[in-house]
């Protein structure tokens, strides 16, 4: 059998396919962990110091020791790149409740990371349609493992025919499962949610992008405002900057990407595939 | 080493401390999986056919087929019995979103049966002293293994000096994160919350005592009546009824059992303890 991938378990390498852990972990028997991912262009890690300040904050938040220093997942995670020969791809870091003696209260966390080779799209991808769904989710500032309600409505998505869900709350739209979503107002200045999501790290790049005449807002916005919006736009590590078309069939500016989702696309398209701007190396 | 307890993962029989699962299941992953969890007592299971009821109500509810028919669970959960010599104790069904090719999509659910000794507390037990918390479960009446929320406030908890935990929401009180909780009117109404809530099997029971002169409702009430209750009370498979004295430090009625939650524990220990009412046999 040739192997092809590898992944780390608390200091210990596995074949993918033997990587296993405990029935007794707490997030198997409750759901309580925390993760981040990040992707691998051209064999180096994007936004990398941002993704693991991120670990880091979330596993304070939930109480959970990584067991390892900043310094020693760098150089994990340059090892597991190279072990995998992960040209371009993903990593996860998954820290969980650990082995629990009761079932309930958290043991020592087990820290794992694993690889997935996967192509990113280059370029704007197609417009995408958004199911609203009324969730808020919790302790939404914490990247956990709770992802229970999207996974539960994907057959209904399916069915909606749409691409992916826009949750909404009485203060407004909060996000998508695993994306921010951002709105542009008619007088050109691009909205965000303040509250009540996952700060993401590709958000965080836009908030930042500070390109002439494209203001970026952290402001919370209604569900009728986002559906009245001029363009909108998902954001996250997987497809930087993607179009909405939609949102419950009610199309989105003309119908297509706008002007200001475009050249929010191609500024971030060039920080993540030029390696100009990697923040790692 | 002597083996003091196999787990069932899939048909196969582990030593609890072997029994390991892949660490790409989606439980892990993304919190989707769903449980079921009930006593032996003298090596018997208790309320065995309304705990299979809602397991399998929980499996259809988030599409996860458990790939096992009624009988073949009975026949397992007989045979972990026996083969721990768990003469009183818990056992266990997990059933996840199993392993899943992109870390989000279901694949072939993974169907766990654990066993736990553990001894029960005859009588009534100390009264509890509840801190209120604001939350609404997601999916409430699915028993998936969504409990971020319970094991996130432990610390906290803990600090306050508190027993446990009362959720509640704008629609009024709903639950504690392992039990369903009652309140008894001045006039000696027993209500439970109707809605929101993960319908336990114990708590069926109250709801079906029919005992003289001691009606039980399911009606929604809010933290306000629940804090100048006559008596109140929580009911769960490990401790059928336990009194509640006191909510964010207001004393409930005397602050010590009242006359109607003695009556009730009574009746459910005796239905629990003395065998004349084993559901399965």
């Amino acid at each position: 059998m040739t192997v092809t991938n590898f992944s780390w378990i608390n200091g210990t390498w596995f074949p993918a396919n033997d990587a296993s852990i405990g029935i007794s972990d707490l997030a198997l028997q409750r759901g309580f962990g925390i993760f981040d991912f990040f992707r691998i262009i051209d064999g180096k890690p994007v936004f990398l110091e941002d993704h693991l300040d991120r670990f880091f904050r979330s596993s304070r938040s939930l109480g959970l020791d990584p067991g390892w220093e900043r310094q020693q997942l760098v150089d994990i995670i340059h090892h597991i790149a190279t072990r995998n020969n992960l040209t371009e791809g993903g990593i996860k870091l998954l820290l969980t409740g650990g082995y629990s003696a009761d079932g309930y209260t958290p043991g020592k966390p087990n820290l794992m990371v694993t690889a997935s080779p996967m192509l990113f799209e280059r370029g704007l991808g197609a417009g995408l349609h958004l199911m609203s769904v009324e969730h808020q989710r919790q302790l939404p500032e914490i990247k956990t493992i709770d992802y229970l309600m999207a996974v539960h409505l994907q057959p209904q998505l399916k069915a909606s025919g749409a691409d992916d869900m826009l949750y909404y709350s009485q203060k407004g739209v909060t996000e998508c499962p695993r994306a921010n979503f951002f709105m542009v107002t008619a007088d050109g200045v691009v909205l965000t949610p303040a509250t009540g999501i996952l700060k993401g790290v590709t958000r965080k790049k836009v908030l930042e992008s500070a390109l002439p005449g494209i203001p970026v807002i952290e402001k919370d916005f209604s569900l009728v405002e986002a559906m009245a919006a001029a363009e909108a736009f998902i954001t996250s590590t997987t497809k930087p900057v993607r179009p909405v078309v939609a949102i419950d069939g009610k199309v989105i500016g003309n119908g297509s990407a706008g002007a200001i989702t475009r050249q929010l696309n191609e500024w971030l398209q060039a920080k993540v595939f030029t390696g100009i701007l990697y923040e790692q190396d």
